[in-house]
């Protein structure tokens, strides 16, 4: 078990004392996949992925038994400016579709042999509009983090975490903007469908955020303070806890990533146990990518959020683990290597 | 039951009758996609590949519960002319591996809950030296085209064509510049790994083959005929069978992609029933997919055969179904639809 968060300090050094993944695991996995009864290299990313899963599993012959996908779901005091195609009442409308199953995270989860959990957080209560001042004060940032850090389950073996939070491209995009640089028309997206004059709209509504709270910024959790959201943070503590617990995991599209940056830019190697699993559709989600070094396993243009394009991504992992864990080896098979 | 092949005019003409894909199913799928609880198209492929299935399969609301991945494996006089870096024998040996469960597409098979069926064509006796004269008569080519035709079951609801074939991707080169032109170096590639003087040799090979046998080949049978291998002609007689049977084909690498190629040079509209799985890294596929038409669900570096890109396309495939039949509509979930 994790101790729990006692402050945001206390977050960032528990973060920088994780340790990485398990050498010794990653050398015998890697000896292994050169025996496996296929040319070398013809599985292509499938032998990097995993290699690595068995560096942070510990083991050159890993499984994937018990993958957990958590979605966080919160409210934005920025949808005041107009910022979303759809109203703020959709997403408590959207976390009872998420309890009775009939969202496409629920589909692809059990798709996935993945437990699903949901977690709302403070519905009623939106984060405050961050063009009128930070989001969250320190207690409340500090509370979300800790509601994503104690929903990891610490007997998963791969963990997605998605969202749910009308407007939320809008703070995503004023992460970005803040922690990235360039312009704000960068950052910005149509995200559930907004026309030109919206885009115009939500790019204002993101340069003045970060001209209101740029100064006050000096690391990723400031950021995530000032611009995010209770469930942008719930990803940002789960994803953590899943560092410090070995816990691979697989990131989903704009606004989780907006949530991996900050917790990246709080702590150098603190996403060394995430893969990117898709690409979105959402305008930046690519340069989001590139500024986290990650290349995304699928891109089949998906913009929905709920964790849905990383829950698909399990089954490309699942797969990779199946071949480097259950293929024989060319003395097994006695097959002639070449 | 599909009737038996008597000629290979036969083939061609019962391809040419086979009735397409559902228009009212089409129509009600994508009616049933316009209600789920999700922003318009933010699904993205998925929401196309839905229809698409549903249209095939002849419903609105399709399931997978019943996939087929076949193997076909045969062996090619062309590598007396050093086109491959592994040995012919290797071929029988893979086969063995097959139906042991020790190759990565059993493992991948298995992972996508399909049946998979192993077709070894003949192997003590490889197609003749394309160099020499054609690879197969008109009566050895029948034979490999009802081998794969008898070889779909018709009550799978999916089907995934793989090959093993030590040398084959040099026939599948040949094919590709004889049905597309260009230059034979524009279709030979590294295959599971020749060096540079391997890839000369294999391109002068192509050019030879195809020098000789050009002018004989009128449509892709004649191609296949003059160029390919068994298990190619038992790919062509497959995904042909599942285009009578209504079954959707997932296409893989560089030589399915080639067999398919020579169906689509026999019958226009003979691949609407199919998609490509996977762009491997083999040289030409990316190319030969533009010719095909086909977009690929995968880009992962994999350049096994086997089936093995396909066959983890299934999944993306399952879970576009799972989300199109499986979600809430905004009607049923008490979703305000923006």
């Amino acid at each position: 078990m994790l101790p729990s968060l006692t402050s945001l300090d206390d977050f960032r050094s528990l973060l920088a004392q994780a340790k990485g993944a398990d050498q010794t695991a990653i050398d015998a996995a890697a000896a292994r996949n050169g025996q496996l009864t296929k040319p070398p290299g013809a599985l292509g990313r499938l032998e990097d992925l995993a290699i690595w899963y068995g560096g942070w599993r510990g083991t050159d012959r890993p499984e994937i038994k018990s993958p957990q996908v958590i979605v966080f779901a919160g409210n934005h005091g920025v949808t005041a400016q107009g910022v979303s195609a759809f109203p703020s009442e959709v997403t408590a409308q959207m976390v009872i579709n998420f309890e009775h199953g009939g969202a496409a995270i629920n589909q692809l989860a059990k798709l996935a042999g993945a437990r699903m959990d949901v977690h709302a957080l403070d519905l009623d209560n939106p984060v405050q509009d961050f063009t009128q001042g930070p989001a969250m004060d320190a207690a409340e940032l500090l509370a979300a983090l800790q509601a994503g850090w104690n929903a990891v389950d610490p007997t998963a073996d791969l963990l997605v975490v998605g969202e749910m939070g009308i407007g939320n491209t809008t703070p995503a995009a004023a992460l970005a903007f803040a922690l990235f640089g360039g312009e704000p028309a960068d950052w910005t997206g149509r995200g559930t469908g907004v026309d030109d004059a919206g885009l115009a709209n939500k790019t204002r509504v993101v340069t003045e955020g970060v001209a209101l709270h740029g100064a006050a910024i000096k690391d990723g959790l400031d950021a995530l303070g000032c611009l995010g959201g209770r469930e942008i943070a719930a990803m940002v503590g789960a994803i953590a806890a899943a560092r410090l617990l070995h816990i691979p995991v697989i990131l989903d599209g704009f606004i989780c990533c907006a949530a991996a940056a900050c917790l990246q830019r709080s702590c150098d190697g603190a996403l060394d146990h995430a893969i990117a699993g898709h690409q979105s559709a959402e305008n930046a989600h690519p340069a989001l990518l590139k500024e986290l070094g990650k290349e995304p396993l699928l891109a089949l243009g998906l913009r929905l959020g709920e964790g849905s394009g990383a829950a698909l991504a399990i089954q490309v992992l699942k797969g990779a683990i199946a071949c480097h864990s259950g293929m024989a080896t060319f003395a097994e098979a006695g097959v002639s290597d070449g």
